[in-house]
């Protein structure tokens, strides 16, 4: 898989890209991850990539120009399956849409800029707006990062089986159970006698029990 | 505003809050954001944190003697008034939950683990615990980094005009309208004559029927 950032702040995002499991996937070849400099893609001198909103109003909005160069420049070396841009009004990310995503083959991010981008490249140049929760930042690259965590870590041969995304919370609509590890006591606090018990069946029920408990109780929509 | 992120992975981290905002934001001393390595307050020589689950099962997880460490340390040191702990089965973030926390003055960010952390640091250690969105990442370090963008641009004094959070989405439950900037005609698509009339009253009154509009196309849940 091949995922093209495009950003105003490419440094912004190398060091999340540099460390642990995005690391070791990069490094294995999985995936590659190209981070763009729109500014790159100015026509102007200043590489200016922003202007004032036609009918006013405080904020900077992204051209559309500089984007269609920076995405057409990259659709002339390969064809991408999605092209998208981070929003908080884009589509809510769920774990679903991370498993579609992760069986691609090329995709595009473009980050979403703080007041926005020309709603021309929303229109015609984007295929899909991704929100990665109801909240704002302060910028769309670290959304950006989030999606492509979220996507890159379901790749086969990203995960090994310490990390399976097998038992993932989301993946069967259920919350994972609470597990428990050394020392055994700690500060008075005990650890279930179940997962002491060393009876595989028993342990495998309470566990089953608890995702179920929990969902209710923290997260009763993902049981709809 | 003092925030420390406690993490395996440090490294990880730093690229985020070396640029842009966050960048203008530490530099201004409005916040402070400290990354602290758990392996730091770890009691074993090899530096370790994590253990097998008790019960079995693929994957390690968080022991809590490290991270009692780690969090009484911090406290001497100052009052915190929230321990906060990055999770898919938290509490959905919400930019209400961003504004709140944005008044605090100390806060920590213990960053989720792949297969989690001892439930008795959930249980005793962990005042609130917060979940970004419905998919799960390969660790909670971005997570924690998407909340702490999403608290520290609204303390006052980080954005300015240019970038001022009045105006944004979700603040009064309504999209913010389209946006549109040079040059006027693009590849023969055209911006709202509205928005060139020059008329205030009436663009004010475009774009608020924009947000109602596209709130409920997009996100007709925000309007309950």
């Amino acid at each position: 898989m091949r995922i093209d950032i495009i950003t105003i702040h490419p440094q912004l995002l190398e060091s999340p890209f540099q460390h642990s499991i995005l690391k070791r996937a990069i490094q294995k070849g999985v995936v590659e991850v190209n981070l763009v400099n729109l500014r790159d893609y100015s026509t102007y001198k200043q590489k200016q990539v922003d202007d004032y909103a036609f009918g006013g109003g405080a904020g900077m909005v992204l051209m559309i120009e500089p984007i269609a160069n920076c995405i057409n420049h990259l659709k002339k070396e390969r064809s991408y399956d999605e092209i998208l841009y981070t929003s908080p009004d884009g589509e809510l990310l769920e774990q679903k849409a991370c498993n579609y995503f992760s069986t691609l083959k090329n995709i595009i991010v473009l980050c979403g800029h703080y007041k926005g981008i020309d709603e021309r490249v929303r229109q015609h140049l984007i295929t899909k707006e991704i929100s990665i929760g109801n909240y704002v930042l302060s910028g769309g690259e670290l959304a950006a990062a989030v999606l492509c965590d979220g996507i890159i870590r379901l790749i086969p041969g990203v995960l090994n089986d310490e990390t399976s995304a097998l038992t993932d919370s989301f993946q069967d609509n259920l919350i994972a159970p609470p597990v428990y590890t050394r020392p055994q006591e700690y500060n008075g606090w005990g650890v279930p006698d179940v997962l002491m018990s060393g009876h595989s069946a028993n342990i495998e029920k309470w566990r089953h029990e608890q995702s179920i408990e929990r969902t209710q109780q923290r997260r009763p929509d993902l049981l709809k």
